[in-house]
């Protein structure tokens, strides 16, 4: 199953200089206390040059100009990348179509490739098209008209609901909710909630990757919108016609309220939360824990609750703690003048 | 499947002053981007009114007074509810029983009502009750002695654990979690946590919507209460014992600590948390973040964290950027007193 | 099915002080409303021990030195405790296997003990062990070369990935997800995201329950670690290669990123977030909502974001209304302190 390249192989595979012996045979890579010694490890850190010793790895990826005694060393620029290439080229493997399980359960006039693994206890709509290569493992529920791309991974107990249309190579982890009702009611004249209809959908685009337990609703009318190449960690919430630039990251437990747009690249910290309505520029980036409540100009980098400027905001932060002193010193100071004023008239 | 109404239909059903051609045809509600000619859109803001012009639909609900060039009108007092009424209308369909998928799996004295829809891959636990009209999908599990009312909607992958009771017209989305274990413990000599057993139940009211992957638990002892009307957005956290009042609101996020109480019509922000054994009275709002310490009288508006009243938190924010500053003219301040109090010494 | 157990047997099992009729058959514990006039209470807190009396309960176990009328009671230092003990005691049942659902899907090659309770819908992967006592409820998916270990309880809808190590007793609530991938990407030149492959597993140790919808990623490589008696609450993030030492306690929807590690007995509150790549020492206290991004010494309570010292933080809290009054003040200083300098000048 694991296949081996030469050193030389896996230099040439992201442009490294090598030092050592190009016909080495490496068998994976591995983290630094996990290696064993036909495999190669990873340094993203210059300083941390040193931590190499304690690895039993034949060889070790490098930032330029690092010095490695008793190892060989692929020389990169990035090595952050260059590691993730390396061993996502152990990983690949041929897609091997396990067919569809007879403990699944297929709707009708569902078009489905004969190159696909579907598992026991997966429950497939009527209407339903499914590309090549997907593995869609046990549990999973998928709605009516729901279109799955070439390549596309949904793990156990993942619900998509109907008409949510996903693209190419896109991952989803157990037990996030693709296309549930968008959250919006209507209040009568007694004060009590009636639900607004929620009837557009979900469009994810290619190379979308999104975590455990994460909720991605449906659109109220028309759709939600999530593009190529995002990333969007577990326990993650995307609210109905919100709209997610290209490559945009959301960590873990943020949240991103309605009809809200991202640009491209926008980084959301762990734990954030962005208002509905609000329009974030490319390259955005919210500190982890950070509140937007306004729309944010390109590059901008914000932080805290409500979110500012984030450099800005750290100094908030640091002075923070001193409050109550400032708090005491302003009496102090007020007594002091008062009796400086006291003193003044006394003269007069 | 769809249903029409004429223009006149409509008007009437909201009690709205209807402009334009009353034998009209209307087949069907949608956003002012998504409608074809033969729908009707609706507006509620009164700026907003010249967005119309952009749409295709045929006529437009708008709030009392506009005037709309080329368009049918529906004149309300309340736009948003009159569209939701309206929308509603248009999709309420007569429930269809399909029946007990034979793929799904039903336990021992259960009383299931004729008229229900039970798909594949549901278990169902023993001495169940299940109401008319209602719709279990793939992938829910229930457990023993569970009563649903009528009307009811299990989404994909929901759980309701035993002895759960769910009114009429409850509608549980994907994921989410019906009567887990509370969360308690108490520590022996050694710090070990010794599991309190959590021997309550969840009672959830009539015509209560929660969303994707929340969590309700069970109460220790006694009963977690969510009452009529409540709505509940994804990833919200309700733990054991909680009594929340009818027509509440809790968005995405949010969480409300052990044994605490709400209101009725308290509205809780999106990531709001709310500490354990308080009462939140008729009314309050907290903003969406805020972290509720104390329990808050009949209509208080409260932020933050620990909240406080949200006209003077907004205050306190926006002086926030400006602390650095506040300790440097402190300093500075400080400074000048000093040389005036040396100078008034160098005079005595 | 219930047991009952003599007044005496009671006392004896928590080393209390019994004060009533020792021959007197209780027939199990409850909440101080709910109990019955053969079941016996707890108060906990001194100041209401007069709540009693609203009790039909014919005993309660009460702090030492308490005095009770018309109740039997059992003193002891710690009724917390004690009441977990009896109540534990009267819950206990011998397991009674129920065997493989026939509609469970079990895969190749597992070792499964005899003595298990595995419901319909459940699906195992390959190479699979189980030992005894061990209950999988219905919907749960469990991956390939997974382990648990005797008495092991999955609820409905669990998913447990592949590699996955669970030790004896522990718990799983519904909907939860235990080894999904890390959240780990490099950038390409073009900004693109590249997925780090996610190769390491999770280890859950003897005694750690884990409540619903929470996510413990497997690790980048090596192991992400949850250790004996940890007590992890529902909504809950626990991140790639995370060690979380014994008996922590993390409160509903907190979060650890990345690679933190958590000494013994350390308590994160509701909400709270940790941020990747620190070490908080044993007995640490992270107070609701607190945000961490700097390692902490062995006992420090901190609350606030970004977290300090707990005391410091509510007295900055404390002040926090003031600031906008004291930006206020400090202009009004600053012109007095105009003037007097004016009056000092005029007078030179």
């Amino acid at each position: 199953m694991a296949r081996s390249y030469s050193f030389k192989e896996l230099a040439e595979l992201v442009d490294g200089r090598a030092t050592g012996d190009e016909a080495m045979i490496i068998t994976g890579l591995n983290g630094l206390r996990e290696a064993s010694d036909t495999e190669i490890i990873f340094i993203t850190d210059r300083k941390k040059i040193n931590l190499v010793s304690e690895s039993k790895a034949c060889a070790v990826i490098v930032p330029n100009g690092s010095e490695v005694p008793d190892k060989a060393t692929i020389e990169v620029d990035n090595p952050e990348w260059a590691s993730a290439v390396i061993h996502n080229h152990f990983l690949t493997t041929r897609f091997v179509a396990q067919g569809i399980s007879p403990a699944a359960h297929i709707g009708e006039k569902c078009e489905i490739s004969s190159e696909v693994t579907i598992g026991p206890m997966v429950c497939v709509g009527n209407h339903v098209k499914i590309g090549s290569e997907v593995t869609i493992h046990p549990g999973v529920v998928i709605g009516d008209d729901v279109v799955l791309g070439n390549g596309v991974v949904l793990h156990p107990n993942v619900t998509v609901q109907h008409g949510s249309v996903l693209g190419n190579r896109v991952i989803i982890h157990s037990g996030t909710v693709i296309g549930s009702d968008g959250f919006g009611y209507s209040q009568d004249q007694a004060g009590k909630h009636i639900k607004r209809p929620q009837v557009g959908v979900v469009h994810i685009d290619d190379d979308v990757e999104i975590g455990a337990n994460s909720c991605v609703d449906r659109a109220a009318f028309g759709v939600t919108r999530i593009r190529r190449g995002v990333k969007i960690d577990n326990l993650v919430q995307v609210a109905h016609n919100v709209d997610i630039g290209e490559d945009c990251i959301l960590v873990s437990q943020s949240g991103i309220a309605g009809s809200t747009s991202l640009g491209r690249h926008v980084m959301i910290g762990g734990g954030a939360s962005i208002a509905g309505h609000l329009t974030l520029e490319d390259g955005v980036m919210v500190a982890g824990r950070g509140g937007v409540h306004n729309s944010q100009k390109k590059g901008a980098v914000v932080g805290g609750y409500p979110a500012f400027d984030a450099r800005k905001w750290a100094r908030s932060c640091a002075a923070f703690p001193r409050l109550p002193d400032v708090i005491k010193d302003m009496r102090r100071l007020r007594k002091e003048l008062e009796s400086i004023k006291t003193q003044e008239t006394d003269k007069d």
